[in-house]
């Protein structure tokens, strides 16, 4: 069963709050590279090109982490430890058009690369650690 | 032989941008959680209190890896891939001290606990990957 995102840490993922992705590399060690990403209310998603090392590592080794800090106060973040359950190239560069709406206010992402193949990774978080308190809620 | 940093993105370590370390978990997934870091010429520092799951990982697992975005632009980052080859609890704070200077502006790191104790991990770098340009330079 997912575990659930407590509310008072929904907002990292609402917010266009930059999330730290870790991988696991060949070897063992992570990989750790900034991306964008949501959740459906059950799962996590993240969406990168089909050709990355993260892709790959995601592909063959299912342990991915997300890191989310509040950038306006290090003492508010939530880690999101989790397996990629799914992952798919349907929709994928539509997904990156939602994203692009949540990042940065375009509604459209503009490929880096010609003939970019974008993938959804689907990650089921099975734990969560929600740190501090919001300092934008009043206590 | 460690890997140095190139000048061109030796403002995210001299700043007091929030690093993202990652440390691998006893199961091999990883875990990444916000911490203060700083460099010393040689290898990244990394200070944690001794009883945390992340000094664990690295005293058992070897492997760390380090983020760092610029918190003005997602497209300038560092990422750091090292090995822990020391770590000590001598001048652990210290060091905090130096850090919170760095990173807050106030000359004392004031501890979350009674009794805690600090460790200085140090990471050799064996793999870096500076990515994008630096938003503060004109081209």
């Amino acid at each position: 069963m997912p575990i659930a995102i407590p509310d008072s840490h929904m907002r990292l993922l609402t917010d266009p709050v930059l999330a730290h992705l870790a991988t696991v590399m060949p070897d063992g060690r992570p990989q750790v590279h900034p991306v964008w990403c949501d959740y459906d209310g059950t799962y996590l998603r993240v969406n990168a090109a089909d050709d990355r090392q993260k892709s790959r590592n995601m592909e063959k080794r299912m342990w991915a982490t997300v890191l989310l800090v509040d950038p306006y106060s290090p003492y508010f973040w939530l880690e999101i430890r989790g397996r990629v359950v799914t992952y798919t190239t349907t929709g994928g560069m539509d997904h990156m058009h939602l994203m692009a709406a949540k990042y940065t206010g375009e509604n459209t992402y503009t490929p880096i690369r010609e003939n970019e193949v974008r993938v959804i990774y689907a990650i089921e978080p099975d734990r969560v650690l929600a740190f501090g308190s919001d300092p934008e809620v009043s206590p």
